[in-house]
């Protein structure tokens, strides 16, 4: 119980791009900050990333004035597929904070 | 003449990624690299994001050992489309240092 409640608060302030809609994942930022975090980390790897800058974009430019991107950085992760290859995709995290 | 070798200059340290196989801009980072210049700054918009930071990952990590990610900074271009509507396009800006 105590470690589910841990493991919560740990991706509390994380949202994870992949393949919802752009709007999805704004809302999730904006429903975060509103709940009163103040540091969100929006992450993504691959082809998401491109859609993981919008979200920072979006909801820093049109719902939570004052927000600032605080730090963004870049890396690589190694991933296996199903058939056993190791390939490496891009990694990024932006830090939005208010 | 002056002002073309300006301009000539002014973008001798910048690789603008777009539609290219990503290894085309991976070279083009390499062959600056080799010819001198310390500091690239890979620039992208919209989906090609993505590939701008697979293109900097690939070049710090198998080509030019010891390139160092110095910053990578995340903004919004308006851009007027050929109908005259504007939209909105997220661009990335990834500081590639040895």
């Amino acid at each position: 119980m105590a470690e589910e409640k841990k493991k919560e608060k740990a991706e509390e302030n994380m949202v994870f791009v992949g393949k919802k809609p752009t709007m999805s994942y704004v809302l999730a930022c904006v429903t975060q900050f509103n709940g009163g975090i103040n540091e969100i980390h929006i992450k993504a790897r691959g082809k998401s990333i491109s859609k993981a800058v919008d979200v920072a974009e979006i909801t820093r430019n049109k719902f939570a004035e004052g927000a600032k991107i605080k730090s963004v950085d870049i890396g690589t992760d190694e991933i296996t597929t199903e058939n056993g290859d190791k390939i490496n995709v891009s990694t990024i995290d932006i830090t939005l904070a208010k």
